[in-house]
């Protein structure tokens, strides 16, 4: 109700401000007995971590996630599995020049309205802080995942007006290993350069700039999904705009879609196993979800993120008293955010696969 | 669970096959004492129905909606709304054809797979018949906002990859009148006498086109959205993605604002009222929501909808034996659907909006 | 959220006031391919119906639901299941004399307060009336429990002071026969006729008694049920509380075993059937629920209720305008409840059960 | 779905285990504002703590509650508030002997059969242990709750067969005072003497017994509580069965109100204040619920524990294996749950009564 949880049977809920105690997230409705892999929680964290190359903010914080609840002898134990992340680097010094002044395109205003009080700290709760502890538990529910042959990939497709080209690999290995060979998070490494260079010209300016992440994921079953309401791609929909800074999501064919005829792209079904229950499609314009529900063909989508809203600029401004004033950024702070923000696209969509899995079997299983 | 459900507080439910006995749905969280107009509900389904004109199916249905509860002496008690809607014009027989083909683009063969049982009549519950439920769902919303002086606009925006200019009235009544001057339900008269064309030319041909529909919403008071999952645009994602054929959605800057810059894209704020409560911005990059959560602006968004399935055209497809069959679309379909989902759009922003408005209430209004 | 739902994954909402145009239920997430016996629903809404014996309301209502969607060639599609049971006999003329008066005891001064607006006609959305559509939902949840070997039966084990001795059988057939024997629907024949006589004497005297039911479920299988605030009889507890005149809720040794010491309150377990996922219990205090999950045995528990409010006798309240009057009960009432609210229980468990079987699968499934 | 979370607007999910790092709760939906008292936090907890007299458990345990997150400068934020309480006296030994014993009467058993893995330590996530959470919660509830005029009192009405009588005042400070002057926390002096003698008889012997507590709400407003399955009554129904041990629930006459008739059960309303929103009944029958609605008078209610199922006695058993054997307890148990239930009784009530204060709000606040 509070907008605080996710998920229907692997539901999350997370906790915390930028710069309180800690920040945190409870599982609840994960199956028992998944081994728990903590170096892997970690690889993911670290991905997101702040300080990680040039082209992101260089705040230092190590990002350790500690299981409280729910683990039994490395195996989930049906449960609710909490994990905390202390808040290191808080350097709430940092912020008392924006305490009373709402920043541009920032959430200080609407906060301060809808509440009638904030933590200003980095942003208390609206700081993209937050989406750790989101990391974490989509850690657990990539495990989840993993054991039923499902995997996610995402990476940076896109930063202002630089586009990559479509994927040259269907393998997700192969495609992680691109992508982490550079640190704009690319699978194209010539993209990858001039994005890197471009993000970097944009940081010495003292400006920030949007992108683009593209995300496949292979392996879902046929059956996956609920009509009506709660179709496979509106909670994935949910899910990505539910991140900082997204404001565009489409899945499939997408927007460029909307601008064909129904005889191009209409997918022709095919059956190359000669099974009835493995069917493919000759293309793939939706999406691998007709009518909501999974198909068995890959996932695909993409998510638009806007440029970071705190610049190193000047710019005139609003205070609590509803006086005109001046702010300018300070501390240390990403010039583009999408980097950072693949592993957050792979865990959200890991938490809706999750969920619908078990939401699924919740009415299939009966004999 | 079984996503036959929207809303968390203002809570709809819908029911019904496309040639079963009845469609409807219940509203469950309606306030009381909100004073029920048939004959605007009726007005809301006139807009969705079938049979409007020459660019809509030429199907015909009535799609009178009979209230079975929750209104008495013409109010609204705070008890569970049933709206019944009765299936007239079912024709069964149309669908022999397709009963054990899996057509192209439809959700025929997930369905199967999913419930090992579909009713093949017309898609079934996957028809976009059902959203004639979410349309008298959302004219009761619509009374509740048009109450708190909350207004919703929706017009179709591009068909193929003919687009309209920027709105030039930011009146919604005069919006509203331009809009339904003509079949296709664009405020642009000019651009909507090409569309309308050009749609009638795709339907001679025998093939579908896709298009976009583009929203205002005017007056959402600030403070209405929650943080963290359920970020009013979130939610607003979640309501479009849900309708039938929507394969795209972003509001404010949208995809476009991610090529931009943070200097450009920063939404200024000024007091021209000299109330600290009733801030504006000088530009609306954020569509009226920051963190989540209204600002008080106007909420922009825009919708994609991928070309209709069904074509008049052959087309290979699998049965549900495995084989490689044929198939040709039959009956009365639309060529774009675009026209006739502008109020199921509005209707499903109307019931994301009515649903914050009551989750917000629910821990504001504590003295 | 407004409270006319019941379960999370088999779940139902009800519709309808007493003498409005109709009551009805959406059953959402029910499986597919449940085969649906009307004569078996039928059977279930005769026995809650009004009129059936002289110790019941004479009102004549035929009670006929009408299955509008979710079923398809006589079986479940996994689509929401909507029954509607037309309101026949509604005689609002006879309930004008308590237009503005609060009736003791009822619902009328609470709803007036909470809502500001009531259908005052036989209670409205408060009557007993809206039960039958638990019943209906109910009559589908007992075919999908059957199906899995799962069993419930109740019976009014006492009226005012008369209690009935414990039940000699174990065999639910066995018990029904007993029970449905009997007008007042006491499976033990002697206690039967004494309620009887004691019933009719108050009905002659104008007045009503309280009374309570008892219940059994079979074969509910080891592990239904969730830790902490789902346990599978706070479930229960919450499904039997809300059936309305309902004062008590007991499971197991239920108030009794609050007078008890460990050591004789106990259940051994034991291993006749040398299986160490078989387990039994040499007693049955824990009523078949161990830390809120089914253990195999019997669940057992016992409902109070109310003497009904209604008297034929004069009695003082106060009118809307806050002044003293009198009021008299008109119409047709029962003078006790419990042998209608039988099938009412069973409903209600079954109901609970149902949706706990498809909880326990959702993450039990997973391999 | 998982069960660990209660409420739907004031709502909370709590984790942790018995012998794990920590246990813990957030908050999610609380409003914004409300003044944080964490002496007053720990004061609640210190009333369900471990150790405190000769008849509770010799386990000490200082259950100190660390705030996270959601407060700010002293006051709720309206974001998710974040307690943990870290687990100090683990001695996970004292479990060895029972690692692969089915306690009887206890959770062991289901749980292994349906999780198929289980923490066994003290119990797991079984434990009473995460009660505490719930009193960390509930003293959070009733901070805002007291701001509202609401105010709850439990105490230990009965123990084994003893029973204590009517309470002698209405007033609630009074009433503390005189329950806390002894350590059975029964508000009558002469039982709670007996209750204590026979408690320490009970312990000596190396037996349990189980108990009831009796509770009242005041100050609950005319309106809360929703209809049908959500009655106020049947909420706390669910929230009293949800506590471990309880196996009993009544609210106003109870089970002995159905053995009364009508004529003698019916509250007959008056005017005494002339204001015709704040009648009153002459007698509480109702137990301060109408239709499931809070009526304005007082709620009262009453709760029955089983005896503990730890006893100092051997007893035949059943391990994992299937083989019988025997199971003696060892460590520190209480002899009676009900003296250090007394807070958590208090604390699920304040949770349910802030959760329908919010609930209620949400489409009444509307202008």
């Amino acid at each position: 109700m509070a907008g605080n949880s996710f998920g229907d049977v692997f539901r999350i809920t997370t906790f915390g401000e930028s710069h309180g105690e800690a920040i945190g997230v409870i599982i609840d409705g994960c199956p028992p007995n998944i081994a728990i892999d903590t170096a892997f929680i970690q690889s993911e964290l670290d991905k997101r971590r702040p300080g990680q190359s040039k082209i992101t903010t260089q705040r230092k914080e190590s990002d350790i996630a500690k299981i409280l609840s729910g683990v039994f002898e490395g195996k989930t134990t049906g449960m609710p599995l909490a994990m905390v992340i202390p808040n290191e680097d808080q350097r709430s010094k940092d912020y008392s020049h924006i305490q009373d002044k709402y920043r541009p395109s920032h959430a200080d205003y609407t906060y301060q309205m809808k509440y009638g009080i904030r933590d200003y700290r980095g942003g208390g709760r609206s700081s993209a802080r937050e989406t750790a502890a989101r990391v974490a538990a989509g850690a657990i529910a990539k495990s989840l995942l993993a054991q039923q042959g499902i995997h996610i990939f995402a990476h940076v497709s896109g930063v202002g007006k630089i586009e990559a080209p479509n994927l040259t690999s269907a393998d997700i290995d192969e495609l992680v290993t691109m992508r982490e060979n550079n640190i704009v998070r690319c699978a194209d490494p010539a993209t990858a350069n001039e994005m890197i260079d471009f993000i970097d010209s944009i940081r010495k300016a003292g400006d920030t700039v949007g992108g683009r992440i593209s995300a496949i994921i292979q392996g879902v079953p046929v059956g996956l999904g609920e009509p009506v309401f709660d179709k496979l791609h509106a909670d994935l929909a949910k899910a990505m705009m539910g991140i900082n800074a997204v404001h565009g999501f489409e899945y499939g064919s997408g927007f460029a879609g909307s601008e064909m005829q129904g005889s191009e792209h209409n997918d022709i079904f095919v059956n190359p196993d000669n099974d009835a229950a493995k069917l493919q499609t000759l293309t793939n314009f939706s999406g691998g979800i007709q009518g909501g529900i999974a198909n068995g063909m890959d996932i695909t989508f993409r998510v638009a993120f806007k440029p970071v809203a705190t610049i190193m600029r000047s710019q005139q401004t609003i205070n609590q008293a509803g006086e005109t004033t001046e702010i300018t950024g300070k501390g240390r702070h990403d010039p583009c955010v999408v980097p950072r923000a693949v592993v957050i696209v792979e865990a959200m969509a890991a938490l809706v696969i999750a969920d619908h899995l078990l939401r699924h079997q919740s009415y299939h299983a009966t004999k």
